[in-house]
Formats: C-alpha cells, sequence, structure tokens
C-alpha cells in the first residue's frame, strides 16, 4: 500500500481503514498465497527534504508487532509505503523485507522473478559496481530494485524500470527461463509516485489506485471519512482498502501509473531490452 | 497432535505427511481462525525416564524456523506433542507457547476460558502455592494446567481435569461469565496420554484419534508407509494429518480418552465441582 | 536515562552522547552486570496530553536494533525514559522490559527484589484487584509498580512508593528474606519525573541529576552542546552521559528528587509501612 | 569451539566446563570485543554417514536462548561446531551468523576481512557460478568459506584455504587495501578438523588445541572430569574453557592443524597466490 496526501498518522493508514493492512496479513483475499506472514515494513518521508525516509521493518507478523502499533500512534506523514511479505523462496530476515531503500528512494515489489536461482549471479553482476555493495539481502526483489538503480532510476523512473525489467527477460531466456517477471512495484523518492503492473505471461497481482477525494465526495457525501480526506489523498492498493463502489481503480496489465505534485497518469508500460553492450 | 509409539523422527511427524502440522499453520481448515501463526511448539520424551521432556517453543510462525527444521532431523522420540498456536488475547512470548510442562508432565489446550481477564486473578489465587512460582506466562491454557496440577493431576488426571474445570465455571459464574470453558486439551507423563473434548456450551474444536495401525492395515494394504508404522503407533490430532477412511475417529463432545501401555479407552468427561472449602 | 526539556530527537538522546545509552549497554561500568543485554526500551511523551506515552522495547540488544535506529530519527519528545535490562531471573520478552506504563505513568527499576520467587505470590495478591490484569509480564520490577499504583502512585508518588517499598520489606521479613529491596527507580506522568535510591541494604545501583543548564554553561563556556540545550533539560541516569566536571550529582542513599515545572527537590526517602488491614 | 571425540551430550560442552562458551559471550576475556551478542550458533555430526550435520543458530545472545539449552541436553554428537558471533560490520541474521554449511562441511572464522565492503563484488565473482546460489548471507566469513569450495575444500582443505586467503590478500592489494586478512578458522567434513591460525599482519585472535586425554591424565589424576572422557577426545577452542595446567596448546601464528582418525598434526601456513587465469 501506499499512501500520498495531506500529513496523517501512520497508525490510521495501518489499524484503522476496514480492511486495513494489517488485517490483510490473515485473509489476503488476492494474493496468491493464503496469509503473508513472513515480514512486513514501512517507509514514510518526513517534511525534512533532507533526510532520507525512515523504514521499519521485521520478520514478525504484523498483527503481532506491539512496537508497530506503538510507533504508528506517532508517526505523522505524507508519503508512506507498508508491505507485507510471502516469501517465495529466500530467507525470512529483515533484509529481505521491503521496503528497500536508497537515499531517497523507496522500492516494494509484489510477485517474484521466476528461475532467480539460476539467474541471479548474472543479475547481481549487471548493478553497477558501486551500488553493489549497498545491497543487503538475498530478494529478487531487492535485486530488481538495483537493476532499476544502475539503469538510472533516480532520473527516469519509468525508463529504468523499463529496462531492469528488459534485462531480467533477456537473462532468463539465455538460460531457458520462460516467463520470468511477474511484478508489482510501487516506488517513490518522496515527491511522485510511481506504480507498474507487468508480467511476462499477463497475469499479474492486482493493483489498484484510488480515486480522487472530490470525485469521491460527489458518489459518497454520506461517508464521513472522505470529508476528513485532504484533496490531494492517493493510495495505491493491492487490494481495496474499503468496499466502497467508484472508490477503487484498476491498474491494467503491463502500465505503469505516476501520481504527483498536481500530477497523475496511467499509460502503457514495456520493457525495453538493453543494448547488447550493456 | 499427539504422537505415541515406536521412537520417530520428529521430521517424520511435523514436515512428511500429507497434511502435516506444519502445513496447518497455513491452511487451519477446521480450526477457529484462518491462520496459527502466533506460536509453535513441540514437546518430547526421551527414552531416559529420569529426564524431563524437551520443550522448544518459539514466536516465529512454524514454516518460517529453519532452526525447528533442523532439530526435527535429529530428534528422535517415542511420545511428542506439538502446537500451534492463535492467542485468544494474551501476549505473543515464548512462555505464552504450548506445550507447558511441570516436572515430567506435558500440557497443550486448544480453545479458551471466556472472561479470563475477569476472573484470572481468582483462579490464579486458587493454584497451590507452591506451585505458583512455576508460572511462566499469562495464558489461560498455563492457569488451566496449573489448577489441574493443584488439584493432583500427576495422581488422577481425569479427576484433577474435572475438578479445575469445575472450578473454572464455579468462578466464572460469580461473575457472571456464561459458557467459559471451551476446549480441548491433551497432557502426557510421558508414559500415557489423555484428551479431553469438552465445552461449557458443547460446542468444542475438533478432536480425532487414530484407529490402530493392525486395523488400519486390514483397510489399506496398499498404503505403503503404513507398513512402516509400529503396532502402538497412536495420533491424537485437531485436524486429521491425512485423509485416509476409517483412519480417524472423533472423539465426541464431553469425553475423555487415554492411550497407555496396553491401554485405549474413551469416556464420558464432566466437570466435578470443587468443594466450598477448595 | 531519563530527559525532559525542550523537544529534542530521540536519536540525539540514544545515540549521539558520548557515553550513550547505546553504548552503555556494552561496558556499563557502573553496572551490576558486565553486559545488559536482556533487552532495551524506551518511552516518550507526545505534546497531545491525552495520548498515552508511546512504548518501544524489545529483547534484542540495543546496539542490534535496525528499528530503534530508524525510528528515532523521526521521534521528537520533550519527556523520555530510556532503560537496558540485564535480567535477574525472570524470562526474557517483551512484557519483562522496561519502561513499564499504565495509563499516562511510565516507570523503570534498576536492582532486584531478593527472594521475589518466595514472595511474588503474597505482593501479587497484595494488588488491587482492578489493577491485577494489567500486569503483563513477570518481573519484580513490574510488581513493585503496580503495588505502588495500589497505594496511590497517581496521587501521591513518593508516598505511594514509600509504601510499596515498605510492604515488600514487610512481606520479605515474613518470608525470612533479609534485605530484599535494592533500587533506583524513574516514574513519571508526563509532566513531573520522581527518581528514587533505596536500599535496604544501603548499597543501591548508581544514580545522578544534571545540574541546571544555566550553571553547566557558566561553567564550560566552550562546550559547544550546552548553548543548544534548552533551559529545563535535565537529566536523571544510572552513569554520567558525558564525562564533564560539575554536570552530574550523585543522588544519595535513601533519597528521592523531583523535577517538574518551575520544581527541582531532593529529600530523603524511606519505606513506610502499610497499616496490618491494608 | 570444536569438540571431537566420543559421542556426549551438547548440554555438556556448552554449560557445563567452567568457563564454557556460553560464559564467554558475557566475558570474552581474550576476544576482540567486550560482549560477543550478536548471534550464536551451533553444528553437530550425527553417526548418520550419509546425513548432513545439524545447524542451531540464532541471533539471540546465547545466554538467552531457552531453546538452545532445552535442545543441548538432547543432542548426543562425536563432533561438534559452536560459535559466538560478534558483528564486524554486516547485518544480524540467522544468514549471517555461524557456523555455516555446505554438504558435509561445516565452517567457523573469527576475524575480519579488511575492506571487505569494497572488494567483496570481485569476491563474490571469483566463486564458482555452480556453487553461488548456495550464498545466503553476506558476511565476509562466508565469502572465505565460498573461496575455499571454489579452490577444492572438500578435496584438499589445506590447499583451498591457502589459495582463498591468497585470492583475498591479491584482490585486497589491487584496492589499495593493507593487511585485509584476519583470521582463526576451523572446518571439518565430519571425519577430521582442520584449524587455521593466520593474519596479514601477524596477529590474529587466539588459538588452542587440547593437550590428549591420557597425557592430562599423568598431569592431573586428581581431576574427575578427566576420567570420563574418552581419549580421541580433541577440543579447539579461542579460549581455554578450564583454567588447567598443560591442558591448553597455542596454534602459532600462520599455522594449521588437523586433527583427525589417528592423526594430529601442526604445520606451517600461508597463502598461495592463485594463478592469474584463476
Amino acid at each position: 500500500m501506499v499512501y500520498s496526501g495531506d500529513p496523517i498518522l501512520a497508525e490510521e493508514l495501518l489499524f484503522k481503514p476496514e480492511h486495513s493492512l494489517i488485517d490483510q496479513s490473515l485473509h489476503s483475499r488476492m494474493g496468491a498465497t493464503t496469509t503473508n506472514g513472513d515480514g512486513f515494513g514501512i517507509g514514510w518521508y518526513d517534511d525534512d527534504e533532507g533526510l532520507e525516509p525512515g523504514v521499519y521493518k521485521s520478520v514478525a507478523p504484523a498483527w503481532n508487532d506491539a512496537n508497530l502499533r506503538e510507533v504508528s500512534r506517532h508517526l505523522r506523514t505524507r508519503l508512506m509505503f507498508a508491505h507485507i511479505r510471502a516469501s517465495t523462496g529466500t530467507a525470512v530476515q529483515r533484509s529481505n523485507c521491503h521496503p528497500f531503500r536508497h537515499g531517497r528512494w523507496l522500492w516494494m515489489h509484489n510477485g517474484v522473478i521466476k528461475g532467480f536461482h539460476e539467474i541471479k549471479r548474472e543479475l547481481i553482476m549487471t548493478v553497477d559496481p558501486s551500488l553493489y555493495p549497498d545491497i543487503e539481502g538475498s530478494t529478487d526483489s531487492e535485486t530488481l530494485f538495483f537493476l532499476a538503480l544502475t539503469f538510472g532510476l533516480e532520473d527516469d523512473p519509468v525508463r529504468a524500470v523499463s529496462q531492469a525489467v528488459g534485462e531480467v527477460e533477456r537473462v532468463a531466456g539465455r538460460h531457458g527461463v520462460v516467463n520470468p517477471v511477474q511484478m508489482t512495484v510501487a516506488t517513490s523518492d518522496g515527491r511522485s509516485v510511481w506504480a507498474f503492473r507487468y508480467s511476462s505471461e499477463g497475469r499479474s497481482r492486482t493493483l489498484f489506485f484510488s480515486t480522487k477525494v472530490a470525485r469521491l465526495l460527489e458518489l459518497h457525501p454520506e461517508v464521513e471519512v472522505l470529508h476528513h480526506l485532504g484533496e490531494e489523498t492517493r493510495f495505491v492498493v493491492s487490494e481495496p482498502l474499503r468496499d466502497l463502489s467508484g472508490a477503487w481503480n484498476e491498474v491494467p496489465e503491463s502500465s505503469c501509473g505516476v501520481v504527483g505534485p498536481g500530477l497523475a497518469e496511467l499509460r502503457p508500460f514495456r520493457p525495453e531490452p538493453v543494448p547488447a553492450a550493456g
């Protein structure tokens, strides 16, 4: 889940909505696995633009984490990432939990790189040597992040992700792995949020973004909480937080969206093969 | 789950059967909650009769626990308890995981004492003062265990549990709590295993015991694994380990069963109010 | 450690001072044990007076806790408690870590109640029945807190602690335990901070409070950081945070101090036996 | 610590000796850091030669680990590794705890590879691609293990370690890192144990091996426990387990020892540069 908008208490986002992310741990209706209990993490931005986003993550299931509840009552933020992990094979340890961070960038990924065990070495060697020492864990998700950073995520996120995915598909192809990529990705620099939905096979996990608050108020003037949400409030979620008709819009397959100050776009996305010498 | 029979590797019991206890964590079909991720524990007896049973328990979900997998490959035992916890309110900490141990006795409980928060103090004061310092956690399950110990579990288990349950119902009644007890309980001294199924309301969690191996071989001569199980093999489980017709027999409501050397009985169970001066 | 003063980032208190509390974990020079690695906890008050203080505590040694570092960069507070635990026998679990909280009150204790195993039941029964269900752990420290609450900590802290200690000494005496109490205690309601140093034997852990900032500036105009500390800055610590002559004043044995808005007192402290019917 | 000899309960090795490894966590007198609280691990071999050694490791400090105590009472082994970790920079997570395992090989390392952050990528690329996917963590210790495996640890351990160390020194040199290697290493295939003591600078951590039991009995016939140790008992330790004159022999700098069935040797060790094309 990503929230962007007026400053809000993390507790409101994690524990209050009808189908909050914490509850999602237990009943993940649309997720690929029945439970998501291999870790939880949040990343949040302060108003201080010189400060890295904070990251709290843990292998403890979200519903058990007393410290998470405590801390969320005292963290106010205008942009927050939250993720529940269901391991696709790599170790359950804090360094393998999302969101991943690099400088002011946060990254979350739902999905998997098939055949990762076979192609990991080659992908890792493609990561820029100056970035390599910052890799902390062993997941496909973090590797994808560092490929995107290598291809210029900080300058042109859409292009960088496009090239990263293209690279994965190329390397997988050389190892005989078919349809390697399954992903929904969310990433941010603290100002804008980019969300991607793409799979080599065309069957990704679900991804939704929220309707503008002004429009929702027209549709549902009777819903109390809408009157308290700021105009710029946006959610990007794997599963709808609350059953409300017209509130959630599915991000189509092979698309990416970007939300930022005065900006909200949805456009096609496809991998871009990287020139051979890369 | 309780296993009793020839010495067997813990790994066989925890990770091998078609619907092993570990898998049960995720898909607990008949359990009250969708997942059982608040802790896992095993207790096992050695051949050394002077030795307390070992207890390995952890708040980490069973499927995540690498050390559990490692250890289970090297533990051979003829009597083992295994439990997955879904907290009914008390803290998630090792001291609140089952099985509980006292001397050579192990104890597991599925269910809840309703209104425990209100009646806990009175129940705790009923525990024998010499036993009180041994209470490590804060659960209703452990409290029930110590009440049973107070009422002579080590001498007459059925009577002790009967009195413990009766005491809980009596105290709950005085506090206006209706139908306080919901339980399936398994307890052992390393030689015999007692299993109880009882609820004040008559709607307990499920409980099954396995058919004798000799009989199962008559029913299913084609099933390979049956030829390797010792004659005295017995399982007591919350949910069947394997779909095999005739293999699992439900313990009726308000019953208790005992399995021991040359002994296998099922009889009615009901709480026994404790004389007023107790 | 207790900090009281202008709002400050938790990170400044935990990780910056020359001999910060985190470093204290490793080298506790004046502590009773060589390391203090059985848990860490902080409690902090927000400006919102209707809000309970937040509590982050963990069994992970402080120096390992990445989430603690992260969170401390984003928590700003004017009153914070921080504690490193060295277990004196009870289980290492989050519910046994300090600070303990009840409503707006926080409590930390360094020391031990000797013979606690023997006298615990009697002490627990003295705790007010309405408070009993709020006891989460199994430590002597938390028990002492709840005795103080029972004797009116929220109305007259000094008297309540005095009676609580008196009660412990009385009960211990009846069980043949000599010199039961060894304590330094810090407690607060979010406005004032009370610190106690007392032992039945007269040999307590160390306890220091800081000199007023104005005075320190006179003594050490060259020390940069002093110019940034607010006038009302006060520290209460087990060990000095920084070697600076004149900065730390020892709280004498059998004393208690209180610091609050416009108030700073140090006076004798002694246990008060509770009338027999209590 | 490494134990080799008659089958013995892990509990005897971990918790019984006067200065057991568990106590070493707290008071590590000769260690480089004041405490060793970043993790603990044991690896042990069964009599079953087709079985991998078991590995129990955890980030919890050894003295806190109730499951470790429990399990150690029930594990009987003739060859056991035990390690206490003090992190030299990489994350505190189970996958970074020792011992590391590959097939039937176990590996422990005390020390550090200086400048590891800078040279890691190049070292990792030298690891054989078929071995690379088995790397679980991010430590210098595990990397050194996999370099040794790459250079044929399973065929000629001394030569493989010699080449691995030579490779590290070579790569470090190219990056301007001086005196990169500081190590004591223990490794085994379940039959023999190899111990290495070497530093580029010649100042390694301490390493001792025990005198043969027969000789110790001559020296100290009055020491009870010696009469119970099997003839083939051997210890390799960082710090002596027990103060007993003549019991401990220091492994000199730049040496390696091997103990096996009917074999006990000590010889010089030095790195062997790897031919350029490797």
